[in-house]
């Protein structure tokens, strides 16, 4: 199953057998300050350093996030998709928890995006699916709904499930939803990484769709959290992941070495190609 | 099921539930110069260095190989094998393709050792199966025989049936086979890590073994070994690899973060123990 996204003059083709697309996730204010005060002064040079220093690194897509206390995101995602598409033409996945900013954007944006992200719940459902239709977007169904978060891999199965149908029904088309299995801090649950990577077997084997999971948090209050979130990404990979939000500087060595042992890279082209990107240029 | 290996004050259970057990390669000539100028002149200091620092970087069983052009191994093998153990206590694992030079170090070695290696070779089994039985070793059975290298996993498998049944027959128990299913460099063949994985995975479902690599060399040709190294191990465990023969000091990161992520390292007690062992000591 192949999901397409488009930019401003870029398609990026994600595919259910490989190779895995980067979806960098560094423009979220999330302890970073100076993204949170460059854009309360409306300047958005940092936002295009963050962009473009996720494309070097490997990003194929990008997650754009300006959530932060305070602000009017309905005002300034849109204005930072405009910012973006004139200058950098990768494809983009919106990221607010607020419907009118994800369809405030959508109203601005070129291409073909990725909504992140459409739930379970009635609420969100409701809200996000005929936006998506409306703007041809493609989505991201984030296995919880209004139940909560569950720890049992078929539960979440089923939720996906659902999205799917409902996403169906409203004219979405199939290979448009993108699942996200859920992934939570290993510190918090022992169990926590083998649910999602279960979910994640599951979602790849019976539902054949692409999958996405934001998995920089699943090492959060440990140290070493390159090599936890390198042997999770390498892990979830193997079992169908194929499009990560991620910080792509950290994470491209794991996914491009992930992909060649995996059979996905022949000549080894891509992994080398990653190798000599992060060389200092020789005079 | 457990293979029990003995060192002269220590016991090391590996378990095929996990959690993983190192085997620390570096008492090997290959690309140490160093080691092969020392042992010439009977100088030993450097083994023991390279025990140590193995030791303290996570290994809990030793390979020891000092096989080099000229030299006579049946008499520096035990000689080695004598001078660790007056030095250091975990279990080794006594490494030479020539049989006399193993059972020369087994008469002279304490605990328990492993063999490394037998494979499904007639003249191997011939010459190793008593020898392991008589001093009571643990063996690793290498997926390869008289026909050569196979590249069917299925073919594989039945290379290790094979020898578990020819080391039953000897009277060796089944648990001190521990299954090695060969892993080659992906550079000679994008296609290499994918059998050695599946040769795991079916060792592990069908017979239930432990399962040894030395899966260094799969990087062999290109950059960034490390990453390369680091996703094959994380893969490999989780389809059933418990004890790799691997330098410590580069993969115990891999593999205690794999432990972590897999719910086999409750509190994530091993994997911090790990991380504040590479600090710098704080004064």
């Amino acid at each position: 199953m192949i999901t397409t996204l488009k930019g401003t003059n870029t398609e990026v083709n994600i595919n259910t057998a490989g190779p895995v697309v980067i979806i960098g996730e560094s423009i979220n204010p999330t302890r970073r300050k100076k993204l949170v005060t460059t854009l309360q002064e409306g300047d958005f040079s940092f936002v295009l350093e963050l962009a473009e220093s996720q494309i070097k690194a490997g990003a194929d897509v990008l997650d754009v996030n300006v959530g932060f206390p305070g602000v009017d995101d309905e005002k300034l995602l849109p204005e930072t998709v405009r910012v973006l598409q004139d200058n950098i033409d990768v494809p983009l996945c919106l990221d607010s928890p607020n419907p009118r900013a994800i369809e405030a954007a959508l109203k601005v944006a070129r291409g073909k995006c990725l909504i992140n992200s459409v739930n379970g719940e009635e609420r969100s459902l409701a809200a996000l699916l005929p936006v998506a239709k409306e703007y041809g977007a493609a989505i991201i169904g984030l296995c919880m709904d209004d139940d909560g978060i569950t720890h049992d891999p078929e539960k979440r199965l089923a939720i996906a499930e659902k999205i799917i149908e409902r996403a169906l029904k409203t004219g979405i088309n199939q290979e448009d939803v993108v699942v996200d299995p859920l992934a939570m801090a290993v510190s918090a649950d022992p169990n926590a990484c083998l649910v999602t990577l279960e979910t994640i077997r599951l979602v790849h084997t019976r539902l054949g769709h692409n999958i996405t999971q934001g998995a920089s948090n699943i090492s959060f209050g440990l140290p070493d959290r390159e090599s936890l979130n390198a042997a999770f990404m390498t892990l979830s990979i193997f079992n169908g992941l194929t499009c990560p939000i991620a910080n792509p500087e950290k994470i491209t060595a794991a996914v491009r070495a992930t992909d060649l042992v995996l059979g996905r890279d022949d000549f080894a082209v891509r992994f080398v190609e990653y190798f000599q990107s992060r060389q200092p240029i020789q005079y």
